[in-house]
């Protein structure tokens, strides 16, 4: 039987106080389901560690963390402390772009107990995920500025993509909505304004959509798709879009489920060339930081999609139906959600409930 | 005494109907309140104009219109006709560049009797304006595809800001913000993903704030943005936007408030070298044109919107004001927010209560 290898790296804030939990439930689901975990603990990709050594992960880091089967990751962050383009260059995107994680993942989930922002809608009407290109796109290093300090001064920053990038991150979101009961795929555009890059996406959705003759699937302008996730979130099932469009949608559509704060992501090389990080769509928070009140349910359900990604799929659905069960009670809730619970009683409800 | 000499463009589907309701509450708000407008009516900018000449305006369009104090225009676009790119580009999109109406000004105010998709928020709630620019930034024509079908092909489009592009549309903002009670803005960015144009954006907001001591301001990435405008639409006063940032924002806004079919716009040219357009949110909607059933309340708003920019104070308030009355009544409200009224009806009742 297969030991897999988690590393696990808490970063700042209350991700040090949330990994604890993620740590407790994930050992409980996989005593309970047979699963052999192994967890190596990492102190860098955090403030503590900048500031002691003056960079964010030590130069070996590809070597100390690139043979894990999966990184479990808290937070990263302190912008009082160090500027984000230091510490989430540093580490976070450093992983999404050296190790390949060529896909984010969110889901979009109305969960029993937590307050929607959106009325008349209850669990089961939204379910969807956004899928993300994770590497390129609007996201790129290429630009620049001209005539600096006059009034002819400019900047240029090109949006970049690529066959590669975009046909892998397109079969990705057609295979995962071919496996799903509804089959149906919504791609991001913006072809209407967005007049090089956005048509060459459509492009190859088209191209990609003639070997999916199982997946039905249609397009939105990202104006009038945000537009949608807010009035009819019941239309979708996998969205997928670029960089900028699925880091905009995979914030919004979670905020219309009201759990914002305990959604889970997936930084996901599918190939497992390089391990995919896994971590809460949360932040390190450092305004509650050190009370203990934070809630553990986005670093909790972030496990149950790191087990779910190493093949663990019974494991991973206990995990997200301890989730629902918990906070279905008030009393097992924490404060963000209207319970009392603080962030261990919370943790080790959903332990038991595993 | 002024005249106002007004171009009135009705385009297609949709438009063609709600024009005569626009038209008549003007009459009436400006009859009431001695305003002399003179409306010159034009038949391009539509599918029957391309249809009969090949193209959408005719090559002297600047001639025709461009000497008026404003363009009162409907709705262009019939995709299944004509291609967006045609008929947008050859029209909407034109006039934003040639008559360099860098500003876009969409209000998001949660009406009375307008059911909206957030829970909890009644009107007053609600009511915050979006200012984008509208020249400039993601819709370049920079750009380009390398190695086209094979492995390696790519596409790149760049992003373009410049001094005078970004410094107009913030001071516009600025200014606006000035003038209103709560005196706050808020800058939408994303310079922690997109890193070389989003910071000088930033960079632009934070030497304009200093000419605004009176302006508290904040700035918000896109994508907690958007989930801020579902989560806390109470927050905003005036929005300011890149071309694509504001183009999601004006529509997500809207849906907010649930009035994405009655929302009004300008596309504005604030020193008044060109004339400005307004026109309703919604687009040629060809699917419900022909029954007479739109909604002319976009359409309307938009002509208040007109009347304001012409600096016509009071005429301008009168027509929202009907507005709001109108849109209490069930009997009055068209069928889209559950009244029975008819395009007529709703037209006539606003004028009457102007
Ligand atoms: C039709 C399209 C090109 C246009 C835009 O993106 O500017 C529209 O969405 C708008 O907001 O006026
Ligand atoms: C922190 C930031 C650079 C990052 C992104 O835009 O990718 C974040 O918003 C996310 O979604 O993981």
């Amino acid at each position: 039987k297969k030991q897999y290898r988690i590393a696990v790296i808490p970063g700042d804030g209350i991700g040090k106080e949330v990994m604890p939990e993620g740590l407790r439930v994930i050992e409980a689901a996989a005593k309970k389901h047979g699963v052999d975990v192994k967890f190596d603990h990492f102190d860098f990709a955090s403030y503590d560690y900048y500031e002691k050594h003056g960079e964010m992960m030590p130069a070996d880091w590809k070597n100390q963390i690139g043979k894990h089967d999966a990184i479990y990751f808290g937070a990263v962050g302190w912008p009082a402390k160090i500027p984000d383009h230091i510490s989430l260059w540093g580490s976070l995107i450093k992983f999404r772009r050296e190790f390949d994680q060529y896909v984010n993942l969110r889901p979009v989930r109305l969960m029993p107990g937590v307050p929607s922002p959106l009325a008349n809608r209850k669990p089961g009407d939204i379910d969807f995920w956004v899928v993300r290109e994770n590497t390129e796109g609007e996201y790129s290093s290429v630009g620049g500025r001209m005539f600096p300090d006059t009034d002819r001064e400019f900047v240029t920053q090109q949006t970049v993509m690529t066959r590669t990038g975009v046909d892998r991150i397109l079969k990705f979101a057609f295979d995962l909505a071919q496996s799903r009961p509804k089959k149906h795929l919504t791609s991001a555009t913006k072809s209407n304004g967005i007049s090089i890059t956005m048509p060459y996406w459509d492009e190859r959705v088209e191209a990609m959509a003639k070997k999916y003759p199982g997946v039905k699937w249609d397009k939105y302008h990202i104006d009038i798709l945000t537009a949608n996730f807010v009035l009819h979130p019941d239309w979708f099932d996998v969205v997928v879009g670029s960089n900028l469009f699925g880091d905009i949608l995979s914030d919004l559509g979670p905020a219309c489920t009201g759990t914002i704060g305990i959604a889970p992501s997936g930084n996901i090389n599918p190939e497992g060339d390089f391990p995919s990080v896994f971590e809460p769509v949360h932040g390190s928070a450092p305004d509650i930081a050190g009370q203990g009140i934070a809630n553990p349910i986005g670093m909790i359900w972030s496990g149950a999609m790191m087990l779910e990604h190493l093949g663990e799929k019974q494991a991973a659905a206990a995990i997200v139906g301890a989730i629902e069960r918990t906070l279905g009670e008030r009393t097992l809730r924490t404060r963000d959600l209207g319970g009392n619970a603080d962030t261990t009683a919370c943790g080790k409800a959903v332990a038991e409930m595993v």
